[in-house]
């Protein structure tokens, strides 16, 4: 019998599964261990016990007289102790901070996110009228970077898998995402201040408040330092009243008045609106792009000439009002989602292309791995499968390729993992899911989610929708088939039930095979039985006479059955800024009197592939750019003259803190100097080849390792060396 | 002195602003002018009275006892006459249809929606829920032309003309549509049934009715027509009391339920939605892209090392909630538009690019055509500017480079026309307008709006935010400025008007230079002088020691001024729409039997550039098949395999109906038959050249008559010949 989540599901499964879909970070829950921090704090909790007495001590000997010395040395050994507990304090601090490196971490993302705001790679949204928090606007060079990384992920998801890209609306009606799940559950939990009427997240203040105990109030027990980081363990597994409960026991107030807080109550993240001038029709900004799939997979298996397995995707913009954004590019309230839908037969996940994936190895962090306390380790991704790590072909054929995808773009594969849902992470529907997270300055974020939904999506649309979005397997022979056949005898029942005759049939077609066969031998042995009918909310007695209960064997000749879905599910916003991260660094400028940023971009992703400078002020240096940027145009080369008077170092620099590969210095009328941002290694190539040079190492074709055997490297010395 | 758009811009003025930017589809405005129509509408009712008169006299004849011969004689003149009256009637209405070219408007329109439906070029978004009017999907091949629209708009302009191309959200605080007008004048009227709450919109109805009327009600007067025909002419001026006064003239009631309608009322066209949990934060889903750019001035500005002119561009989702959406894909409640802000110094709108469009020649309607009644005209585009039609070089730059962006895609330049608004569609801050329109079965499509906006927006969002967006251009040399100064004594302005003193001081102070010089002269001569306050709504008397007023020699180092915007904005779905109606057209198939439809798309924009298909079901076949199609994948073509059994010629047909512009047929190991879609010319090429060549022909890198030229024809019957 079909499941039914508004009935079943627990609440914080569900608020899990919506994490799930959501791309939302998530700490990996590690049981709670004994670790230098527990033995530090005990150290403390014990040097001041000493440290009290001793005083205490002190206080005795003057009172009763004692002699100076005796006294002096006392506090002597009191200072000496009160030193030691400074030392303690000073590790316990340390350890906290995972030795001082969360200090190093923000200065790091500091000085990128600058970098990133100065150079308009984004910008907060509305910034004139003081911004929205969430919002923010991709400047021309970040609005390029997406543009790469989108049109990378077309050809490497798209074309290489031939797979259906649909394009669907954002504004959705009601209906969609009432069968979807989203209108009643997709909701995070609340807390006003209960004078301003300010709104939190209830899970971000107990957070805060249990890191900020943890990290500043060194005297707590270790006892009571365990329950805070258990709190922030099972955070999220926490429902309402839960969490309220803490709230109130640790007296947590509104950070910003100090005010009390209501309970917790759950606030829907959709943006809601009315479609239409009436007024009737309720309509949400699609929370997710992956519902326009489903609610389309009658007509996309048909355009696939009603074959499995195949895959849609999409790319677009999705939507969630967030009670109070953080992290900056991480969580935000209108994102782009680049999603994959591929449908496949429950009955054979195996995938075609899975040899060409199975030998790779990465990082993988598998449950068990997790549960045990231990740490990601590199896994070959078929021994994965054939041990029954990760569930299926298909879904680690994803699982490759998403690796692929990532690295290729110039995510550093030793900070991207596959981490496995913990089992009370996964939805209960879900077959297995798996998250390529990458470690950023805040911490291992999930950028993409690989799930194994099963059935769970296409059949929810089928109920609400009574479309039966099914596929179909045509038996090359007829196959004979032991079917079930409830037959009820429906004047019989009518005299028994008479009103309620309906809802006492559809639940004796309801019964399953076991439950059928045990009526049937329960109906032979005792005439009678006793049948609970949950629609009527009681139980009725059904008599042997009432219906006939039997196995026949027919035959069939397509087998019917909803495909099961794998959902590779990309946040595009936070691959990219954390592919900022990964690729900046700073080095010292030619006086060695400054640090310079550079952003290490592949030419793939590069917002553009090229600069053109003149090296000096002159008329026919500027014709022959003007000549080699037209050139680089026509062959679709993004690139950008700089032919301002400022030196070739300085204008090298601003370049390289756009991330651009390649620059071409115009130092005479024949021949030109191109230059490679990182190596800063100088080729002399002829005017009219520059064009194709470059086109060839930035579209990937050769590497720049290539080119400079081909071509004579410059000889004097380059101008920021 | 400032304008301020909401005391004094007209609401039918803004109406048309709105339309303007709103890439509506908009009649023409012909003046009306005696028609054959016209005269047969009055040969009608003269007949009709003279069958009228005869019948009287017939039944005058039989009451007097007139002979038989004689009645029958007069009756068997009446019936003539409705013969005569018959063939009026028939005339008339091949009149009023255009020759009957409506219909095959209509049928033409089917054929294409048809195709396009059924191969899932696109489907009405949400179909299992019964859908939702206006929203609409793009299946596969309908996103990949798409996505091939975008891409090739990204090198044509963002690319070609060093835009900076930018990505803002869709969700948009109040403040900003407030400052831009939206939020006030943004509506359209609306009237409601009185019984059941439906709404419609008011001038919907009343161009329903006139037009219902013209078609059908072929005994109306020639004056009643001339009537209709100048309500539908100027139906888009009418004000909500206008319209509503012709609704009830005309009796005009719902058209479901024939319920008396209430008075028109405007209707924010904005979906509506609160930002945040507090419900204290109202948000749009954006209008347009355009203010994304706008409120970035400063930043992109600055990016652009401060330097004029520059040009911001901007693809995204732009949300409207039409009240009643019609006219399928053309007027949606969600769409795609691609904008662009070109900022140019308002003293000199030349652009340096501007000889390289001056030769073109295309359809152009100016003003002065449309008002006396004349149709579009080929012009030189260089010509049009030297004679001052179109107003700058800018402008005319954009309007040569959007010819070329929608003759390159395929649109067909004989069914395109540059139309200029005519005074009373401009608002009235824009120097001038046009639009591009598209012929369809609709008529004349506005499908890219190119306007010179002046500095209107910029404006409205310095006087919002009070941040100025403003460009500066510094002298080489200082300049002597003569400058007005106006010095108010507010010591004396304090004794005279206490509390109200601010408002006549700010008065005062914002005088041009000739009101400020003639009260001067009033003051010298009479001492004293009336001044209207209107922030206060009362006349004041200022007398000559409240102030001085003089004129001052200044030196300035730099000029700080508001530029000028120029904005191309492209309706990237109607585009597309119009597109799939110019590459329609249907074949005879080889037997004759039936008729094969075909898109003509160019290679730039066919959703898939290739198909690949084995002759015969042959595994050797089948491998040859495979490696060609990975190595078009590799070398980022995009290709579909065809390995069904079905005939080739049905394989072609199919292909053809997605307009695939290239087909391979393997039918040998070696070499391969390339097939073109229009020509159906057929070409044998070697297996590993054939990606080369499809690449080479379908990047616009050669034509096919070239390579017809290099390759030997297939000398065998094609299959579909």
């Amino acid at each position: 019998m079909r499941y039914y989540p508004t009935t079943t599901i627990s609440s914080s499964l569900f608020s899990l599964f919506r994490r799930t879909r959501s791309l939302r970070s998530s700490a990996v829950v590690t049981p709670p261990m004994a670790t230098t921090e527990d033995s530090l704090r005990q150290a403390l909790a014990e040097k001041q016990s000493t440290i009290d007495a001793r005083g205490t001590a002190i206080r005795q000997l003057k009172s009763s007289g004692a002699s100076k010395s005796e006294i002096d040395e006392a506090v002597k050994a009191l200072n000496d102790l009160k030193l030691e507990k400074t030392s303690i304090e000073n590790q316990l601090k340390a350890s906290i901070s995972g030795e001082g490196s969360s200090c190093n971490k923000e200065a790091f993302r500091q000085a990128v996110v600058n970098t990133l705001e100065r150079r308009l790679f984004y910008i907060p949204s509305f910034k004139i009228y003081r911004g929205v928090a969430g919002l923010y606007d991709y400047g021309p060079p970040g609005c390029a970077v997406k543009s790469n990384v989108l049109a990378f992920w077309r050809q490497h998801f798209v074309l290489e898998e031939d797979m259906l890209e649909v394009d669907c609306p954002c504004v959705t009606p009601e209906v969609v995402l009432k069968a979807s799940g989203h209108v009643d559950k997709f909701t995070d939990l609340m807390v006003k201040d209960e004078k301003t009427g300010n709104c939190y997240r209830a899970d971000h203040l107990l957070k805060d408040f249990c890191k900020d105990k943890l990290e500043n109030d060194l005297a707590m027990s270790a006892d009571k330092a365990a329950e805070l980081k258990h709190v922030l363990a099972v955070l999220d597994d926490l429902s309402g009243e839960q969490l309220g409960a803490k709230i109130k026991e640790y007296g947590i107030v509104a950070p910003d008045t100090k005010n009390p807080l209501s309970d917790p109550y759950p606030f829907n993240l959709m943006f809601q609106t009315q479609i239409g001038p009436s007024g009737a029709s309720t309509g949400y900004m699609r929370p997710e792009t992956a519902q326009g799939i489903f609610v389309n997979f009658r007509d996309l298996y048909y355009y696939n000439g009603n074959k499995l397995p195949f895959a849609a995707a999409q790319i677009g913009q999705a939507f969630r009002n967030e009670i109070s954004p953080r992290q900056g590019l991480l969580r935000v309230r209108e994102f782009t989602l680049a999603e994959i839908e591929h449908f496949v037969d429950p009955d054979d996940k195996s995938h075609p292309k899975y040899s060409e994936v199975s030998s790779l190895k990465f990082l993988m962090f598998p449950r068990d791995e997790q549960m045990s306390g231990q740490s990601a380790k590199v896994l070959c991704l078929g021994d994965a499968v054939s041990k029954g790590i990760v569930n299926n072909q298909t879904l680690a054929y994803f699982i490759g390729r998403v690796y692929l995808f990532l690295t290729r773009l110039g995510i550093d594969e030793k900070r991207l993992r596959f981490r496995q849902h913990l089992p009370n992470e996964m939805a209960h529907y879900a077959a297995d899911c798996w998250d390529a997270e990458i470690e950023s300055s805040y911490g291992w974020i999930e950028c993409v989610g690989i799930a194994d939904r099963s059935a769970y999506d296409l059949r929810a649309h089928t109920d609400k929708s009574g479309v039966a979005l099914v596929a179909q397997e045509k038996f090359a022979e007829p196959k004979e088939v032991e079917k079930l056949v409830i037959t009820p005898v429906k004047k019989e029942l009518g005299l028994a039930f008479k009103g309620s005759q309906k809802m006492v049939v559809e639940a004796l077609e309801a019964m399953n095979e076991k439950e059928a066969m045990d009526m049937k031998a329960a109906l032979e042995t005792k005439g009678e039985v006793e049948f609970e009918v949950c629609t009527l909310g009681k139980t009725v007695t059904i008599k042997k006479n009432m219906l006939s209960i039997s196995k026949e064997i027919k035959k069939e000749h397509q087998r019917v059955f909803t495909p099961s879905v794998i959902e590779p599910s990309f946040g595009i916003g936070r691959i990219i800024y954390c592919l900022y991260e990964h690729s900046f660094y700073m080095r010292p400028s030619k006086a060695g009197d400054e640090q310079l940023n550079v952003f290490r971009f592949p030419p793939l992703v590069a917002p553009i592939k090229c600069t053109v400078f003149p090296l000096v002020q002159n008329q026919q240096y500027e014709e022959v750019a003007k000549q080699i940027s037209r050139s680089l145009t026509a062959a679709g080369v993004s690139n950008k003259k700089d032919i301002t008077g400022t030196s070739i170092g300085k204008r090298y620099a601003r370049t390289d803190e756009l991330g651009v590969p390649f620059a071409v210095t115009v130092d005479s009328t024949s021949s030109v100097t191109i230059r490679e941002r990182d190596s800063k290694d100088q080729i002399r190539v002829n005017v009219d080849e520059v064009a194709a040079v470059i086109k060839e190492v930035s579209e990937g074709r050769c590497q720049w390792t290539d080119i400079l055997q081909k071509y004579p490297a410059h000889t004097s010395a380059s101008a920021d060396e």
